[in-house]
């Protein structure tokens, strides 16, 4: 389940999966020293849905369409994965104004740059080597930046944050994947190290527990309920797993991803006294702290709820991780991302330093690009209003496509589909007729896989199926972004609604 | 061996590593999660000389300075990591201008920008999602920079290049870490992968080798013979290594760091011939390729040189890796970097995309900048003359430096120093007095980390022990690199001669 961009590889790759080995194959085999069967088994487990079988199939129908191959729709409709300017998302100014400055520095002096961007830019090029984006950073990070990060956290839940806690990431995924590599336990005697993680949920967790040959210890949200935590399933998921890994952590999305919910201040008072109660370290993704759109929910940070459970829990060891990616700015390609992470010992932080500085330091524009999230244009400063109203627009679409979808999906029969709270996504579950079930199983497929690749192949809509973020057993669902233009969204879910409703037509 | 930005964790460290446990850590470790004793052990293994304890020491060394403690030296001179724009040298116009149009494409109309960044920066734009470096761009990266990375090789070598094997990177250093990570093998009854590299080595890959639990196979490269491979040499690491691992890579960095050696074609093919016959791919760090000196030799890769030796060879597996970080663009802190990846079995290949595409992309703005540095203004467009002047200048002023270092070196009795042919490094040898040894070992030192030490505290030099690289038993030496300007590298150098023979006077 992955994207394989070129033709070679993606074919060898099917063949691989799908049938019995070719004379080819076998012939190459003899003289290579990389085989499939020899590379390391880990990543070989490894899966990615978000860029999985079927985005591959819609990178093709999109290259015939170019070559004029006739289909029933005019576009493919990327809705697969949270790529905020690939569909349409501009660009906030006074990012990009800021890093243009530090990039180019002899534009300081032009006038078309507003002076709170031209003293944002200096502030971060004082902090680099040779007043250079193009120096290394410490391996954590810039260093004004990991204040900005600090003050942006204190503001934000009014408890402090110390800069030496902060570690500028590439992109969260690289925070996340860290934290993660100091609590595997290594081969030999020991038990494999466990890691609670929610079903569904984005695959990176899943994909690194592979490559680090962890023990997932998947715990269901509860559809029902919205997609929050049940206490009595954290419990039923750690006793189960306890005799074959040794559990360490458990990860939390929140907002979530791909399920959409927000969770209340009281859910996550439970999850930190489950963390507590089993030693386990909390590692809190919260990449979509700016994407809230149910009224009646707000964000709380794992961090300010642990703080308000005072003395017992404050010292618990907890990483959060935010990235420039999500939000309202949406700059996935710049590769911006920090953790937070308190209470560590000592030691073990050192460790943690000492394994990233290898790597010697993350994009230091990516850097930059943080440091304008968690520092935006304050009142009174020239370029406040343009920003909070780049801001608003981009963050009042996405509430509004949110409501949109929700109410389609709830409208199409066979469809049910829980309020998107927050994030960029819906997570609709999809009532299976029998005949599906059966022509799917025909084809070797998953029902739900069936289910996309024909609603790619009939409408130009890619979606992932719900199987590549984990779901219960005999449910079916898929994931959509929120992301398209209102008016591509509209248009979207109407060939969505057109193909259910032949479909299940066929299949009932 | 690494750098901690912060005291606590720094201090703590230095406890852990040197005198018994505290009370008090005996006593954090009891509510801790993550204990220093049960963290993943490959981690704790991992070592990175290049930000280890003698560059903590400078760090504070310079804070002590800001607060007005009398040292016999003005400032700390950072000679211990090739960082080109910290130590003065000035980024590219062109690379930056075509940066910063990508980045803030409004300045596209401004006429202080040539038509040739222009064009450089649509063209990349044309290549991302929504037109933006914001967006994600495939797993290996935007595909127009992988076809302009074919283009500059199959010109450089004149054989053709595909873009299907051009991986995008964050650095070089991650493009070597997915590559070498496929051939891993995995836990269980299999012998470890053996990792063949140079001693002396960039620590980069023993820290990989730690991190993923592999067995280094050192080969000792002939300092006699200015840092040459023996291939005698290269027989015994591998035989000696076999009982214990199931040899898969051979690591080659030419030019070399820390040794600065060029290596001849000869050398190379004999390379080539070595590895076919005992089933090894071929890893080749090539980030240097921009940087020869020494007017008897020139930079011959991998892929070419493969490829003249015809049928036989011509097929093997071979990676190389470049980066932005070095030649004469130092762009270090946008970390792009490419692997040129040929001759995999397709079905490996597609590993290899599904494991890098669980993070997504590459910064998308590094990747920019490797698009420059592989298609840098021709002549006859706007900015050739200026482009050729500054990176004549750079590479002009680092030849000369290169020079300078040797021939320096060699003149202190008890220091030599090989030829610096390429790179960014001396790697000298220094002959330590009994004296010395003795005096270090009092000390709980290395010889080579003592006198670094002294060097350190006495004239404000950071450099690099030779243990952190791997050296000849008995033997010591240190790295140095020749990035600061000449007037300040004259002055580092003299500084240099002073310490030494003092030294040298007070333990002959």
């Amino acid at each position: 389940m992955f994207r394989v961009t070129d033709k070679i590889a993606s074919k060898a790759l099917r063949k691989l999966l799908q049938g019995p080995r070719s004379a080819e194959y076998v012939a190459c085999k003899r003289w290579k020293v990389l085989s499939v069967e020899n590379i390391n088994p880990h990543v070989k487990k490894m899966e990615y849905a978000v860029r999985g079988p079927i985005v591959i199939r819609a990178g093709e129908i999109e290259q015939e369409l170019k070559k004029g191959v006739k289909k029933p729709f005019a576009d493919v409709i990327r809705a697969n994965i949270g790529d905020c300017h690939a569909t349409g998302q501009k660009p906030l100014t006074f990012i990009r104004q800021v890093v243009a400055l530090c990039t180019y520095p002899e534009l300081m002096s032009n006038p078309m740059f507003p002076d709170d961007a031209k003293q944002r830019a200096q502030r971060i090029l004082d902090g680099c080597g040779g007043h250079s984006l193009g120096a290394y950073s410490d391996s954590a990070g810039v260093r004004v930046i990991r204040e900005d990060v600090a003050s942006y956290i204190s503001e934000r839940d009014g408890y402090p944050s110390d800069a030496d806690n902060i570690f500028l990431s590439t992109g969260a995924s690289d925070g996340i994947k860290n934290v993660m590599k100091l609590a595997m336990t290594g081969e030999g005697g020991n038990k494999k190290a466990g890691v609670m993680i929610p079903i569904p949920q984005y695959p990176l967790y899943t994909a690194t527990i592979a490559e680090y040959n962890a023990h997932p210890i998947g715990y269901y949200l509860n559809e029902d309920k919205n997609w929050s935590l049940d206490m009595d399933e954290l419990e039923r998921a750690l006793s189960e797993a306890r005799p074959n890994c040794q559990p360490r952590a458990i990860v939390i999305i929140n907002p979530g991803n791909p399920t959409g919910q927000v969770l209340t201040k009281e859910n996550i008072q439970d999850i930190i006294r489950f963390a507590k109660q089993h030693n386990l370290v909390l590692m809190a993704d919260e990449v979509y702290q700016h994407n809230v759109y149910a009224k009646d929910r707000e964000f709380h940070s794992f961090k300010k709820v642990l703080m308000e459970l005072g003395p017992d829990y404050n010292t618990m060891e907890l990483a959060s991780f935010m990235s420039t990616s999500k939000g309202y700015m949406g700059e996935c390609g710049f590769r911006g991302g920090y953790s937070e992470v308190i209470n560590l010992d000592p030691g073990v932080k050192a460790m943690l330093v000492k394994s990233i500085s290898a790597k010697l330091c993350s994009s230091v524009s990516g850097q930059a690009v943080m440091d304008i999230v968690v520092n935006p244009p304050r009142p009174g400063e020239p370029s406040y209003e343009t920003f909070q109203k780049e801001r608003e627009t981009v963050l009042g679409q996405l509430a509004e496509k949110a409501k949109m979808v929700t109410e389609t999906f709830n409208s199409i029969p066979g469809i049910s589909c829980q309020t998107v709270q927050g994030a960029m996504y819906a997570f609709p579950q999809i009532k299976m007729p029998p005949k599906v079930i059966q022509a799917a199983k025909e084809k070797g497929q998953a029902p739900d896989a069936f289910y996309c690749y024909n609603l790619l192949e009939d409408t130009g809509i890619c979606v992932v199926p719900g199987s590549g973020f984990g779901q219960k057993e005999g449910t079916w669902h898929f994931r959509t972004t929120i992301l398209p233009p209102v008016e591509k969204l509209g248009e979207m879910l109407g060939r969505f609604r057109d193909f259910h409703m032949k479909f299940m037509e066929t299949y009932s």
